[in-house]
C-alpha cells in the first residue's frame, strides 16, 4: 500500500463532509497537521472546540499555505472564486482535490484557475446525511462508501495513487470515473431522488384540502422517509441542481414519462400493469442490501419500542 | 378506560399487520383466545409455529365462529368477496373492522354483503414497514403510531368505544375521520410517496447510459431510502391505487404540476426560486420529530461503524 500520510491537509470549508474527513483524518493519523478555513467565526470556533482541527482561518489562502493536500468542501457553486483565491499560493506538487456531487462543471470552473505545478484530481464522497455544519460530522460517515476519482487528463499519476489510499484509510472504497458520466450515475442515484423528495414535501406543504398537521400526523405511511433527505441543504442542493442541469433534465424527462404510465394504469384500472411494476422494484432493494449499501433491517431499523413516543 | 377484552379474536389473514396485532394482542392480554385464518397451508403453519395464534384456518367461516372481533387484514381487494363469505356466519354484536390502507372502497365493498346485526366499524393503522408475512410482524409495530376510525352511519357508539380502547391498549393514538378525508390524507401521505418510490426505482432499472450495478453501487446518496418503500408487497399496494384511484390521480396531479415548476427553475437556471423551495421543506421535517413521528437520528440512526461493510 501506498504511504498516505501528508504533511498538512487543508479543507476549505468544515461542514458536514469537511467535519468527518477531519475525524476520520485524525483517527487514522493520515496527517501531521489539519487546518481549515471557513466563513463565519461561528464555524471556526466550533471546529476549534471540537479539537478536529490545528487551526482555523477566515482567509483561505492562510490556510492552503505550506499544505500538500487541499480539499474543497463548500457547496460546488464556490469552487471557481474560490480556486482563483487560492491558485496563486497552492504550492508545487500540492494535490488539489474537492468532494463536490458534480464533477464535470467543477472541473470546467476550476482548472482555469491553477498554475501548472498543482495536482488536479477532482473526487466525490457518495456519503452523507440531511445534517449540515462541523457539528454534524463523524469519523465513520466514509466506511463502507464508494469515493468516486474524477482525474483530468493533467491529473498525475502518483496524485491518483495517494489519493486512492487516502480514501481507502478513511474506509471508502475508490472507483475512477468520467467526469460526465459520474454526473449521468449521480443524477440519476441521488440528484432525482432529492428532487422529487423536496416536491412532493412541498406539494404536500401547499394543500388545501389537507391540512399541515394531518400531514405531519399521518406522516408514517411513507411520507416521512421524504422529509428526511427534503431537509437536506438548501444552499449545497440549489448548487448541485444549477451545475448538473443538463444530466438532471434528461433523467427528469424518462422519470415523468414513466410516471405518466403508471398514472395511465391507475387511471384504466390496470391491475396486472401495475402489479408487474412493483413487483420489478423489489429486486433493487435485495441487491442494494447484498452490496452492503444498505441495512437489511425493516424500516432501516427505525427503533420501535414503548420508549419510541 | 373501557373494559377491552375480547372472548375471541378472528384475524382474516396473517401477514405483516395481521400477525403484529397478534403479538400485541397476547402481550396485552386483550383476548382469551386468537384465532387467524390463512389462504396457504405454509401461512398457517407458520402462525402455528410462531405461537402467535390458538388456531389457524383456511376457511375464514371456520375463524370467525363465536368471535366477537373479527379484523380484516387480507389485501383490499379481497375485502368484498370475503365479507360475503363470513358474513351470514357472524354473530349478533360483533363487531367486524379493518386495517384496510382505503377506506372509502372498503365501505363501500363491503357493507351490501353484513347482515344488519354486525357492527361494522372500518380502520387503518397507519404503521408498517416494507416487510410482509406472518414473520414480519412485531408486537411494537402501533406504538405511538395513529389509528384511524372511519366509522359508516350504521357503527355503534359502544363498538366504536371498545375499538378506540383496544388500539390504543396496543400503543396507538386513535382519531377518527371521515373515509373520504382519510383516503385524500393518505394518498398525500404515503399513496403518491409509494407511486413515485415505485416509479423511479423503475426509471433507474431501465437506463441504458447508467448500468444497474452503477445504480446499485452509488446508491447511497439517496436512491435506496426509494428502493425501501418500493420493496414493499406488490399485490398490497395495486390494491391501494385500484381502490383510491381518484385521490391519488387528484394528488398525483397537484405532485406533477409542481414538479414542472421545479424543473423550469432549473431549465431557465433561477437558483432564488430552488433555494426558497429546498428551504421551505425543512420546517416540515422538525415538525414531524417533535410530533414524535421520526427519529432525529441524521439518516434514521443507520448504524455506521465499521462492522457496517
Ligand atoms: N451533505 C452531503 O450529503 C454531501 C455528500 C457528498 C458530497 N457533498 C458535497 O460536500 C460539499 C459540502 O457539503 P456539506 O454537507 O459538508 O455542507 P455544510 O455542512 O453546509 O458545510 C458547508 C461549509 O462550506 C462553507 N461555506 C458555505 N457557503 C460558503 C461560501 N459562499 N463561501 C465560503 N464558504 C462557504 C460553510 O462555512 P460557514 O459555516 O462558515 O458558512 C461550511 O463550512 C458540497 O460541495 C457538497 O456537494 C455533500
Ligand atoms: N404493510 C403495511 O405497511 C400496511 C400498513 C397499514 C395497513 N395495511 C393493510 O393491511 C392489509 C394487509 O397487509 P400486510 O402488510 O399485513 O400484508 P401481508 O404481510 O402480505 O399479508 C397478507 C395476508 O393476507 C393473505 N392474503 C393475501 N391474498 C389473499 C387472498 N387473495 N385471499 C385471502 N387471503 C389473502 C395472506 O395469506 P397467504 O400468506 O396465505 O397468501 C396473508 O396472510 C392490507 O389491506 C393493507 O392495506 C398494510
Amino acid at each position: 500500500m501506498t504511504d498516505v500520510k501528508f504533511k498538512k491537509l487543508a479543507l476549505i470549508g468544515i461542514g458536514l463532509i469537511g467535519s468527518s474527513i477531519a475525524r476520520s483524518v485524525k483517527a487514522h493519523g493520515l496527517a501531521d497537521e489539519i487546518v481549515c478555513a471557513a466563513r463565519t467565526a461561528d464555524t471556526r470556533r466550533i471546529a476549534l472546540e471540537l479539537g478536529i482541527v490545528d487551526a482555523a482561518y477566515e482567509n483561505p489562502v492562510d490556510a492552503v499555505k505550506g499544505a500538500d493536500l487541499v480539499i474543497l468542501c463548500t457547496p460546488i457553486g464556490t469552487y471557481g472564486p474560490l480556486a482563483a483565491t487560492i491558485g496563486p499560493a497552492l504550492e508545487a506538487g500540492t494535490i488539489l482535490t474537492d468532494v463536490g456531487s458534480v464533477k464535470e462543471a467543477v472541473v470546467k470552473a476550476v482548472t482555469p484557475h491553477l498554475p501548472d505545478y498543482v495536482d488536479f484530481i477532482p473526487g466525490h464522497p457518495v456519503a452523507g446525511t440531511e445534517k449540515s455544519g462541523p457539528a454534524a460530522g463523524f469519523a465513520e460517515l466514509f466506511i463502507g462508501r464508494w469515493f468516486i476519482l474524477t482525474p483530468t487528463p493533467k491529473s498525475s499519476h502518483e496524485g491518483l495513487e495517494k489519493l486512492t489510499a487516502f480514501w481507502t484509510a478513511m474506509g471508502s472504497k475508490v472507483e475512477t470515473m468520467d467526469p460526465a458520466h459520474h454526473d449521468l450515475v449521480l443524477a440519476i442515484t441521488s440528484h432525482i431522488p432529492h428532487l422529487i423528495a423536496y416536491n412532493i414535501v412541498g406539494t404536500a406543504d401547499d394543500l388545501e384540502d389537507v391540512t399541515q398537521s394531518e400531514v405531519i400526523k399521518y406522516s408514517a405511511g411513507g411520507f416521512r422517509d421524504f422529509t428526511r433527505i427534503a431537509a437536506s441543504d438548501p444552499t449545497m442542493w440549489r448548487d448541485v441542481f444549477l451545475h448538473n442541469k443538463d444530466a438532471v433534465l434528461e433523467m427528469l424527462g424518462r422519470f415523468s414519462e414513466d410516471l405518466t404510465a403508471l398514472q395511465r394504469a391507475i387511471r384504466r384500472e390496470d391491475g396486472d400493469t401495475l402489479f408487474e411494476i412493483f413487483s420489478r422494484t423489489r429486486a433493487i432493494r435485495r441487491q442494494i442490501i447484498d452490496a452492503g449499501q444498505e441495512t437489511a433491517e425493516p424500516d432501516f431499523g427505525r427503533i420501535h419500542s414503548p420508549d419510541d413516543e
